[in-house]
């Protein structure tokens, strides 16, 4: 079984819309926000990260968000993280939205695993020592 | 060949982030931007609008987004919004983001269409009135 | 000696900005979020918080900030909040920001203290029971 | 007279909040989105404009805005622009935000005009060049 990675956190005024609850593009924020909490718990940042002489950073490539029940202000939630799929030269995280043992959301992070040159980014496979991190998060074997 | 809806937009420097680009997060709220910028041109909202003794809004259901290049402060673009399904009850809008020519992004979102009573949502199949504004605009022929 | 209210925080991506440091708009929506949690520390809200069968509200009349230090993407910081006037019919609260005794940043939020009725908005005295639970926080006597 | 510069804006929804109105932070955003849409029209950026072999960038020092009457989604304001203070090493702009004749807001942000060495900031005297620019807009005489 896969360990997940879980984030508490509670709606902010500012995350509200005039609908009422929390506007939709905030999900997007607090997946990111469970992913950066997430390779701070196992010493290492989205940006800049510096490994064997590699300076690495992870830019999104897609994000997807399904919505099954509005969140209000100042309700709590829980953000939970698994890596769905460790690939060769990316990751894609999952997360699941809950509130009070309700589903609220479920959603998709792809980020790609870069090397900075220069200012420029190249997509290189996944060092070695990071996947070693990220290996008991992940659903599949990473083959 | 279905219409496409055009909104020029120019990166915000509160949309960009420590990676110097435009935040993926800011993706989604062009998106919602071009959205209601779409309703409007139709003499809707995408909040309470009245129509027929009802009241209308448009929940969202889903939201996707695919990144290609990178946004950077005051860079002009260009978010061009289909509808991709016009279904009985939601819609599925689909946008490109591009920027001097160049692919930038491509993106989706799914409203329902709903009734608001009593402050609560119920989903219903999109009004008559409602679908001969939008047809014009579906690459599908909403059946 | 007033008692001071504080809340620890980590800066979010979504919160920087192409300069590299957190975006001096999030010192803004940092301060609410200290206000709200020590309104909810007291049992209140900053919202349709019901008391003495009145619904009551905080609508901001100003806001004000000081940049003396930029903070940077996941570095940790405090904000300490007091109340520099409980005012009659309002409150000015006073913030400080600081990280690893640096200090960052200092600014003000006053708020009107409001009763809804019928969506309407009208300034009130603030309720004595109200006066009683700010009263340890603040600067002044509230005379 | 000094010239005042323009920007006209709709509420967007990712601006409103639960309270139906938009959101107080958000008008921050608003005044600096119109000081760089100013300089833009005096073909100067924010940041990292290079003028006499200098890279000038503005970080800010200040802000403050006062609240009048609140916007809702989708309702049209104007952002006016004054120099309210042309200074030997800095800037204060004013803002005024109104809908149809009435006053919304009124704020101000101050920024310091710093030369960028290294990836250092460091204060300098507005150069030549850019204050004839700034003079027409300004309410003082830069004295």
């Amino acid at each position: 079984m896969p360990q997940t990675f879980l984030v508490s956190n509670r709606v902010q005024f500012r995350d509200t819309d005039a609908a009422g609850i929390m506007h939709f593009s905030a999900f997007i924020t607090y997946m990111e926000q469970a992913e950066h909490a997430f390779l701070r718990s196992l010493d290492m940042s989205v940006m800049k990260f510096r490994i064997d002489q590699m300076e690495i950073s992870w830019p999104r490539v897609s994000v997807q968000c399904d919505y099954v029940a509005p969140l209000r202000f100042e309700q709590e939630f829980t953000v939970s993280l698994t890596i769905e799929k460790l690939g060769r030269k990316s990751v894609r995280y999952g997360f699941q939205f809950s509130s009070n043992g309700q589903n609220i959301a479920k959603g998709q992070i792809s980020a790609a695993c870069c090397i900075i040159r220069n200012d420029d980014l190249s997509s290189i496979p996944i060092p070695d020592a990071i996947r070693q991190r990220l290996l008991p998060f992940s659903q599949d074997d990473g083959a």
